[in-house]
C-alpha cells in the first residue's frame, strides 16, 4: 500500500466535480495498472494529437511503445510535455433528468516530460518488461529480439510529475423532487471481458498454457486480469 | 453507405502500420459511432492535456460535453486546435516473438477546430441530442432541462476537418521461420459488455423498459448497442 500523493498544482487539479478527484497513490496506481492502453497527448506545431497506445507503469516512471511520438521528440532534443491519460468506463448511469445522466468510471491523467529511451540497456530492460509486464514470464518462453527488430523498436518514457484520478462509482443520484417521477432509471453496469483464447491455426498442438497466462480466462474482467499480473511482476506495486 | 473520404494530409496520415490505416468515413464514421467516450487532446500554455468524456457525431461535426475545454475556447475566441480519438479494443495477440506481440483495435484520430456551442437553439438540440443519441426518444422521457441546469452545461462543436481510421483485426503474424517454436500461441478477444440493469433503488416499481433502451441488453457489446441507438436516432448515418 502507497500512502503517498501526488501535489495538486494547477495543472493537475480536478475542476469539475472536485468531489471526485483522487491524488493518493495507491488509487492512482490501481488504475494506471489495470489497463492496457493509455492515450497519450502530446503537442506538434500547435497541433494537439493524442494516440491510444500500449504502455505500462514503473514506480513513478510510465513507458510506451514509441510511435509518432517519437518523431516528436526526436525533433526536440529536451523532451516534451505529455499527458498520459487511461479510462475504464464502469457502468452508464440513467437518471431522471438530462443532467444527472452520467457514466461510472476511472480515470487518470498524468502529466510529464516524455523522452526517447535511447540507453541500450534501459531499451533492453523495456523490450521484455512490455511483454513481461502483461504475461509476466513470457520474454522467456518467445524468441528473443532481434537486432533489426530492437532498431525498429522505440520506448518513450516519462517520469510522473503530477497526476490526478478522477472516480465516480455511485449508482443514480437525482435531484429530491425528481425521484417521484415515473421515470425508468437504472445503472447499467459495463465491464471489459475477455473471451475464449483463439489459438493461432498454426500452433503446435498440445502446448500447455504458460503460468503467466492462467489468469486470462474466458469471462473474466481484463482489467482484473491485468492488475493481478503487473502484482507478480511488481510485487512491491 | 458513405462512399466519401477524408483528405490525406501531414496531419493524420498514418506513419506507423500504414497498412492498417482508413480514411473513407463508413468506415470512420461507424468507429466514432459504436462509442460513448472520446479522449480529446487539446493545448494550454503549451501544456496537452487529455480528457475523456462523452461525445457524439453529427454529419461531419462532433459534439461534446465542456468540462475544462471550455475554460480553454473561453480563453481563445477564434477557437482552438484539437485532437478527438476514439478506440475500441478487440483482442490481445500473443505472438512468437515480443515484436509480433499486439492488440486488435478500431482507432479514430479527427481533427478540427474546437469551439463552444453558444447559440441558444444550437445549445438546446444538443442537450437533448446528448440523450437522445444514446437512448432514443429518452429526452421526451424525462424531466426537462431547468434555465440553472442549461446554464451550468456546456456542450463543444468540432467540424472534423481531417480524420483517420486505424485498425488490426486479424490473427497472430509471425515470421514464418518462427512458426515452428513451440510457443503457446492465441488471440484473445476482448469485449467492452453490458451487464444487467440496476434499477435505481427509489425506481417507481413496475415501469416497463423505454423502446430506447431496449437494445442495452446484458451480455451484449457495448459497442454493438450503441451503434444500433445511433442509426435509429439517425438512419441517414
Amino acid at each position: 500500500m502507497n500512502d503517498a500523493s501526488y501535489p495538486v498544482t494547477e495543472r493537475n487539479r480536478v475542476r469539475r466535480k472536485p468531489d471526485r478527484g483522487r491524488f493518493d497513490k495507491a488509487t492512482i496506481y490501481d488504475i494506471l495498472d489495470s489497463a492496457l492502453v493509455a492515450h497519450i497527448a502530446y503537442t506538434i506545431d500547435g497541433q494537439p494529437y493524442c494516440t491510444p497506445t500500449g504502455f505500462w507503469r514503473e514506480d513513478d516512471r510510465l513507458y510506451w511503445h514509441g510511435s509518432s511520438a517519437s518523431r516528436m521528440i526526436r525533433s526536440q532534443a529536451k523532451g516534451v510535455p505529455v499527458c498520459v491519460t487511461v479510462t475504464h468506463m464502469d457502468a452508464i448511469v440513467l437518471a431522471r433528468s438530462g443532467f444527472h445522466h452520467s457514466v461510472n468510471y476511472r480515470s487518470v491523467m498524468a502529466f510529464g516530460t516524455a523522452r526517447l529511451v535511447t540507453d541500450a540497456a534501459e531499451k533492453a530492460r523495456a523490450l521484455d518488461g512490455f511483454v513481461d509486464r502483461f504475461f509476466p514470464g513470457r520474454s522467456k518462453e518467445i524468441r528473443p529480439a532481434d537486432p533489426q527488430e530492437i532498431k525498429a523498436t522505440s520506448f518513450v518514457v516519462m517520469d510522473i510529475e503530477e497526476a490526478s484520478g478522477k472516480i465516480r462509482s455511485t449508482h443514480v443520484m437525482d435531484d429530491e423532487e425528481d425521484y417521484a417521477l415515473p421515470v425508468w432509471t437504472a445503472r447499467i453496469p459495463v465491464r471489459q471481458v475477455l473471451g475464449e483464447a483463439e489459438m493461432c491455426p498454426r500452433s503446435i498442438p498440445g502446448l500447455p498454457v504458460p503460468e503467466g497466462l492462467k489468469g486470462y480466462t474466458a469471462g473474466r474482467s481484463l482489467d482484473e486480469a491485468l492488475l493481478e499480473a503487473y502484482h507478480k511482476v511488481y510485487p512491491e506495486g
